[in-house]
């Protein structure tokens, strides 16, 4: 029986001073969203496996964790994948659900499913957690929380413009200043990609223009050249690998480069827009910057693409990101739903706060106060009090058993609670509290109203 | 392409108003948890099988939700079993991962895993989902979250009486008055088996007697007889039946009954401790309830057994539960953590409070003011009036499109906004807006300061 217990490899236990921090970060990124106009709603953990399989490529739907069937599964398993021990051709016999991959193909699941109860525009968020089996590692788990907000129903260009307010104001707000939110425009890509004449090729051009922060000009430009791209073709690309400047003065460079691109004109259009419209309204502590290395999903991104940067004393990877996708809801059957949303990296926001100490010293809701038991007679007066303070908000208790006072102070030490209340006969008789403030050491005869003054925060 | 989609029978999407409904729960819930002093962990969504298989009897382990291997599972399969085609003895070397199936077993993993770093004794609360391959019917769902609160590591009655106090506390904020809360006690079951000479029948006793509210009095003495236990045990039992009463008039035929039983005595003793603090300390809007047969997952506990009953004006059945088990974390090897606990149906309070119109009118967090959006120039003029207002706590949005005012104001309608706000050239040359408040029909035009008083809350 005296099995040693564990958990499953990239998952995690949280003690309460983790929930209390992950807590403080989902309700500064839902008071936003709030205040933004999204709605909450949530969707169920496990999905039928032909909702999600197929929607997140070949590697994707290796990553995700399949429920095997209750009961005799093997009375349905398909007999040939059988015979032949053929598990990924088994797989769908024995496992029709399988874990949420994303909080993404379940929001458009969600919008065809209800279309008939939803009233378009439709901004919903969502912040519930997701499971992929990659192979664990820092900072990547095996279950992790995603926060979406996203936008069903509008190809108005101000969804981009106010999910960029929306960054800044969940990271002002959680006091991370510094934050560079980088974007990019899918048809920028798309024009460049024309103008070079690899049109056909703008994934694998995509792919290794994302590259360029990681492995530099030259490498970018041999796996171009690898990928079929001609060298006259790259050599137009030079100015994109020199860029610099500000936002207005990179945007001059991509004209001269974009001229006779229809679709990079547009993007060159829908990004001064953004641009205008954030310059006239202010951010209040991010920057925004434009990249136009940036390619992020792009087979999934057809307009606007973000990304988030923590500030540049941290080595950290992005800590958002999201875009344009114009077609949300196709996979499901309903077209001509235009998406946009952005997505906060709660895991890594919450290796920055922690590493920039920024987290409020008061996000642990400890308990205020801890009652000595000296008896029954002693615990019942003291639970009397408990009751009053309790209404009041004030997090108190009564050590359980009527220990050694030392081992009772102990406990109050350890669990670093403020203060401490000792009642005894005296106590009773006089209808008062002795309250120790365990940090300073002092000590006081109180009345209870006193007693709620002081230990209120 | 175009498939249907929907979810899998049992599991729920949530849309806006339920999700913002079951946070007022949650959220109730939660501040009583911790003014009582528990402290909220989470564990990871699935465990190793090892963990939770064994833990819940045969039909438990047939209703766990068990993962499938990643990659090539079927390399590692029991190759007897997959000769056989036995899915039961198959399960184990394809499946090593399974869904949580409640809180408990992994409270008591977390508590072994992590024993040299908790402080002892151990209040913790948690609120997660679990799932049960379940057959789906109404009100049992596949997936559902429990709200639990427990104490290890403490044997101290106080403990029941803050339990009690704690579900008091909880209905009471929910403003469900007419709460029932029923108490027993294993010690108070086994001395009635020890008493009708039932000793070894134990949980067959306790199983027929907890039918009586079903199934009645003579229908429980023939299952009582059909189990074995003897006739002249059974007419013991007679005073059982009609039990009637208060808290102590019950007390005193029980200490009649159980006055040859050592055990039984002490079952008594513990009740009236319990009772007396109560009655000492008083309930809000709940009332606590001696019930002789409530039973419960008798194997699991060894002291008190908690049920709490909605209102009697409501058909529901158990809408909270727990009790006393002194062998908490044995399962993983560690010896002598007594536990005891309360957990809280969410789904049940749900549907009562939809029944009895208890969720306040303010509970959806709608947006509170939606622009209209007349064209580029007024929105922008508008978004730095929202960018105010959302600063300011106030929900806040601008029409994405400039679409034909009727459906902007058909828009707002529809999702129920109070306030609509229209910016046109006049507005933006007075430094002025148009509120229109959307129930009165009223219409002021207002600076940004009486904008922003009118619309908060």
């Amino acid at each position: 029986m005296a099995q040693k217990p564990s958990i499953p490899k990239g998952t995690r236990d949280f003690n309460p001073e983790q929930v209390a921090k992950r807590n403080y970060i989902f309700n500064t990124i839902r008071g936003a969203f709030e205040t933004f106009g999204f709605q909450p709603i949530e969707t169920p953990s496990f999905e039928n496996s032909e909702t999600l399989m197929g929607k997140y490529g070949d590697e994707g739907d290796r990553l995700i964790f399949k429920i095997l069937n209750s009961g005799d599964y093997l009375a349905k398993a398909n007999e040939q994948a059988y015979a032949e021990k053929d598990a990924l051709k088994l797989t769908s016999s024995i496992s029709e659900k399988a874990l949420r991959y994303d909080l993404t193909v379940p929001f458009a699941r969600y919008v065809v499913q209800h279309q008939n109860d939803i009233e378009f525009p439709f901004k919903r968020y969502q912040i519930q957690p997701v499971w992929r089996a990659d192979r664990p590692q820092k900072g990547r788990f095996r279950e992790f929380f995603q926060c979406d907000a996203d936008v069903a129903g509008s190809k108005s260009l101000w969804q981009e413009v106010e999910f960029i307010q929306l960054y800044d104001t969940v990271f002002s707000a959680l006091k991370l200043e510094g934050v560079t939110i980088k974007i990019n425009n899918r048809k920028i890509l798309s024009g460049i990609a024309e103008v070079i004449g690899a049109s056909d090729k703008l994934i694998d051009f995509t792919v290794a223009l994302d590259k360029l922060d990681k492995i530099g000009e030259e490498k970018v430009k041999e796996e171009m050249r690898a990928k079929g791209i001609s060298d006259e073709g790259i050599s137009k690309l030079q100015p994109l690998f020199t860029l610099s400047g500000s936002f207005e003065t990179q945007m001059e460079s991509l004209k001269g480069i974009l001229n006779t691109s229809e679709e990079g004109k547009k993007g060159i259009e829908e990004l001064a827009f953004i641009n205008t419209a954030i310059t006239e309204l202010g951010l209040t502590t991010a920057v925004l910057q434009l990249d136009v290395t940036l390619a992020r999903g792009l087979n999934y991104y057809t307009g606007a693409i973000f990304e988030v940067s923590a500030p540049a004393q941290v080595k950290m990877g992005s800590i958002g990101g999201g875009g344009r996708y114009d077609d949300l809801t196709g996979i499901f059957g309903m077209k001509d739903v235009s998406g946009v949303g952005i997505s906060f990296g709660l895991d890594r926001i919450y290796l920055v706060l922690e590493e920039l100490k920024l987290f409020p010293e008061t996000v642990n809701k400890n308990v205020d106060v801890l009652f000595i038991n000296f008896g029954d007679k002693e615990a019942l007066f003291s639970l009397k009090a408990i009751k009053q303070l309790r209404s009041q908000g004030i997090n108190a208790e009564l050590y359980p058993d009527a220990a050694k006072m030392k081992k009772q102070m102990n406990h109050a030490n350890k669990r670093a609670i403020p203060f401490v209340v000792l009642v005894g006969d005296q106590e009773i008789e006089s209808n008062t509290y002795t309250l120790k403030n365990m940090v300073s050491g002092e000590q006081d005869k109180v009345s209870l109203e006193t007693l709620i003054v002081q230990t209120k925060k």
